[in-house]
C-alpha cells in the first residue's frame, strides 16, 4: 500500500550531512522512552488518535447523519478553522474529483478563514435553504466560527424560519460548550468531538468523516487504512514502525540543524495532504517550553511543496542553498487517470520523447530524477510511495503522521497535544474588538515611526 | 496605497533579536554597490523587470489579442509552469471575485502541473472548441508545457479541423524556440516574452498581461501601479527606498541566522501573492555559488502562510520555536466586500463581542493583535499594508517584491537571475524518459534496502 523509503537520508548514500543507522540506534534509550510515553498516554486516555479508527458505531452514527440529509441538498459549507477545515478539506481534495465544485453536487465548501471578501462572494453565490452548514467547534466560542456561524444562522432563520434547525449539524464537544447548549435548547443535530483529541489529531473523528461522507467519500476504507497503520505505529521495535523511523530521522535532523521539514507530493491531490500536515508538525513540535520546564524553543518548519509545479520554484534553492532541509517526496505508482501524449511534433528532437508516453510517466521520471538530484547533491531526502490514492491509503497516511508527530514531540521532550503560543494573539484580538472582561490587556508596543514608510 | 513599516524588525521593539538602523547605516558601502550593480545592469539591458511597465505598446498589443478573443470562449487555459503560471494565477485570485469559476465566464484554468487526474479532468469538464489554449514557454521545450500542448493540439485539430489555430495563443521567444517556429510555418498568433525576462520576473510580460486581460482585469492600472514603485525602487538613497529596506532587512536577518522568510497575507486573494513571492526568493537567492565563484549555499527559505486561518496551525511555531523567521504580515484596511455579523447570541458573553461588528473588523483585529503578539516574543515582524486590493497595488507589489528579490541577490553576491541547480534533475529526467542522447545521463545512488520499509 504504502513504502516508506529513507535510504536517501543515510550517509551511505550523502556523506557526512546524512545520518547512520548507528546514530539511530544509537538513541534506543530516548526511543524507548518515547514509546513507553505514548503506551501510557494512550491507555489513561490522554491520547486518542491511535484508537480513532476502531469506533466503528462513530461511524455508523456519521453515516445515518449523512443519509438523513442525503441528496436533497446541493450545497455543503464547512464551518470550521485550523484542523476543523483542513483535515476535511484534505480527504475531500484527495478523494473527489479536481473539478468537483464545477460538476458536481452536493458542491464542498471550506471557508475557514474570515474573509470578509470571500465569504460575501460564497454566501452571494449559494441559496442557504439549499444547504447544511456544518459548525465545527468544539467550544463554539473561538472567534471565527463564531462569526461565521452568527451571520449563517440569521440568513437560515431568515430563509426557513423555525425550519432553520434542518440545514444545521453541530460538530462540537458532547458535553460543555455553546454549541452543546444551543442543541440541547434547540433540538439542533449534532455529532461528537472527543474530548480528548485535539483539532489538529480530528480528521477521524466526526470533524473529518462527516464532510467525507456527505460527498461520498467511504468513511469505512478511511478508518480502515487507518487501523492497519494504527498497529504499525504502536510496535515497540522503531526498526518495525515507519512512522517512528519518520520521526527520529526527523529528530536527528534536526539536531544537525535542519530547522525545515519539506513535504512534496507528486500528485494534486495530495497537496492538501502536506498542507495538513503543516499545522500538524508546526504546532505540535513549535514549543518553547520543555516537559521539565526548560525554555527550548523548538521546532521544525514545515513546508509545503507540488512536484512536479515546484521543480520550477523551490526546487533550486533546495539544491543549492544550506543544508537546512529534510526534504520528502510523495510519489503515486497508479494515478486514477491518465493521458497520453499523442504522436505530434515527433519531428521536433527535443520534445519527440514525450511522444506515446503517459502523463503519468512523465511526472514518475521528473519525481525520481529530482530525487536523484537531491541525494546526488547529499540532501536528505526521503521517498513515500503510494500505490495509488484511495480513502484506505490517505488513512493510512493521516495516522502516519499523527503517529510521527507525536513519538517526534516525545523525542524533542515537549507535549506535541497543546499550543500555549496562540493564547496572547487570542488575548489582544479580543481586547482590540472590545469583549468584556479584555479592555486592557492588549500588549503592544508603541510603533517606532521612522522605520515606517507610505508609497 | 501601500505602507511597510518594519518597525517590528527593530531592536527598539524586540531587543537584541531584532537590527538597529546602525547595522543598515554600516552596510552603506555594499548595499552602494548592489545599487550600482542594478543601475548598470538594467541599462546594459541586462535586467529588463524594472523597465516592463513603461511597454505600452505591448499592453496595446495585449489588449488588442484578448479582444479579437473576445467574449467568444467560455474558458481560457493558460499551459505553463513556474512562473508562467504562478504569475497570472497571482493576478486572476487578487483581483477577480473568489467563486469566478463557479459563476462567470470565461472560466480560467491555470493546470501547471502535469498531474494526470487533473489533466483528464480539465479536459473532461471543458469543451475545447470553447476554449484558447495559451502556451506560455520562451524555448517550447520546458517538458511539462510541451506535453500539456501536445495533447491540446491532437485535441483542437480532432475539433476543429484547420481552424485549429483560432484557438491557439503562444506567449514565447520574440525569435527563437519550437514554438515561435510553429508560429511562423502555421500562422499562430503569438506574443512575445523579451529574452532577458526571467519566469519569475515575467508577470508585467505578456505571460501575465495577457490572462489578465481575458478575465478583464484593467492591466493599464497593474502596469502604472508597478511603473509608481518602479520609480521608488530606483532611489539611490536607502532610506528613501522601502524595496531596498526589505531586502537589507532580510540580509541582515539572514546573517543573524533566520533561514526562513514567512510571508502572511490576511486576505484569501493575496495568498497566491504570497506563492508566487516563495518562487521568486527561493530560485532568485538560493545559490551555490558567489558571484566571485566560491561555495555560498546561500538562500532563505519563503514560506507563505494565510492569516486568519494559519494563526490555528503556523503561528505557534513562529511564536515559540526557534528564532529561524522573518515574518511579514500583509493587511487590508478596506475589503471590496464585507459583512456584518447580526445580534444574534448576543446573550452568550463568550461570543456577544462580536455582534454589530464587521467581518473587516475581526480579521484586522486578528492581524493587530498577532503581530503584536509576535513582537512581544521578540520575533522579526514587518508589517505590509494595502489601502485596498485593486490593480494598481497588485501591480506595485509585484515591484516591489522583484526589486527587494534583486537587491537582496547583489547584497549577497550572488546571480538572482539564473537557475543552475535545476539542470540536474532535468538530465535524470530525460535520461529516464529515452530522449536521445541522455541515455546514460542519469545519476542515482544505489539504494540501500534495508533503510526501506513496505506497509
Amino acid at each position: 500500500m504504502i513504502t516508506f523509503d529513507f535510504s536517501g537520508y543515510s550517509t551511505d548514500l550523502i556523506g557526512d550531512k546524512g545520518i547512520a543507522l548507528s546514530d539511530i540506534e544509537a538513541l534506543a534509550p530516548k526511543t524507548q522512552s518515547a514509546h513507553q510515553t505514548i503506551m501510557e498516554k494512550r491507555l489513561s486516555g490522554e491520547i486518542g488518535f491511535y484508537d480513532l479508527p476502531l469506533g466503528r458505531e462513530v461511524a455508523e452514527k456519521v453515516k445515518q447523519t449523512a443519509a438523513e440529509i442525503g441528496h436533497k441538498f446541493k450545497n455543503v459549507v464547512n464551518i470550521g478553522i485550523g484542523g476543523s477545515s483542513l483535515g476535511p478539506k484534505t480527504a475531500f481534495s484527495a478523494l473527489k474529483d479536481p473539478l468537483h465544485n464545477l460538476h458536481s453536487e452536493p458542491r464542498m465548501f471550506f471557508p475557514d478563514n474570515v474573509d470578509p471578501e470571500y465569504m460575501h462572494s460564497l454566501l452571494s453565490h449559494i441559496n442557504v435553504s439549499e444547504t447544511p452548514f456544518l459548525i465545527v467547534s468544539k467550544s463554539g466560542t473561538t472567534a471565527e466560527p463564531a462569526a461565521q456561524f452568527m451571520i449563517v444562522l440569521d440568513l437560515l432563520k431568515k430563509a426557513l424560519g423555525n425550519k432553520y434547525k434542518d440545514n444545521l449539524i453541530f460538530v462540537t464537544d458532547p458535553v460543555k460548550g455553546v454549541l452543546r447548549k444551543l442543541a440541547r435548547n434547540e433540538g439542533i443535530r449534532t455529532l461528537e468531538i472527543p474530548p480528548e483529541i485535539g483539532g489538529r489529531f480530528s480528521v477521524l473523528t466526526p470533524v473529518g468523516l462527516l464532510p467525507a461522507a456527505l460527498c461520498g467519500i467511504d468513511i469505512d476504507e478511511l478508518l480502515s487504512g487507518a487501523a492497519a497503520m494504527a498497529d504499525i505505529a504502536l510496535r515497540e521495535d522503531i526498526f518495525e514502525n515507519p512512522p517512528y523511523l519518520y520521526g527520529i530521522c526527523h529528530y536527528l535532523a534536526m539536531v544537525k540543524g535542519h530547522n525545515i521539514s519539506v513535504l512534496m507530493p507528486y500528485a494534486n491531490a495530495l497537496y492538501d495532504m502536506a498542507d495538513w500536515y503543516r499545522q500538524l508538525w508546526a504546532e505540535s513540535l513549535g514549543k518553547k517550553n520543555s516537559l521539565d520546564g526548560r525554555s527550548v524553543y523548538t521546532g521544525q518548519t514545515p513546508v509545503k511543496a507540488l512536484g512536479a509545479t515546484d521543480q520550477h520554484s523551490q526546487v533550486q534553492l533546495d539544491m543549492e542553498g544550506p543544508y537546512d532541509k529534510i526534504i520528502n517526496i510523495m510519489t503515486v505508482k497508479n494515478y486514477r487517470n491518465d493521458i497520453t501524449m499523442p504522436q505530434v511534433m515527433d519531428d521536433i528532437p527535443e520534445v519527440a520523447y514525450l511522444c506515446g508516453k503517459n502523463m503519468s510517466e512523465l511526472i514518475n521520471a521528473e519525481a525520481k530524477g529530482t530525487m536523484a538530484a537531491l541525494i546526488s547533491n547529499q540532501r536528505m531526502t526521503g521517498h513515500i510511495a503510494l500505490d495509488t490514492i484511495d480513502a484506505r491509503t490517505i488513512g493510512a497516511l493521516f495516522m502516519f503522521f499523527e503517529a510521527a508527530t507525536a513519538f517526534t514531540g516525545y523525542l524533542l521532550n515537549i507535549n506535541p497535544f497543546d499550543q500555549p503560543g496562540v493564547e496572547l494573539g487570542k488575548i489582544n484580538t479580543f481586547s482590540l474588538m472590545g469583549r468584556e472582561g479584555f479592555e486592557d490587556r492588549m500588549q503592544m508596543p508603541a510603533k517606532v515611526a521612522k522605520m515606517s514608510f507610505e508609497i
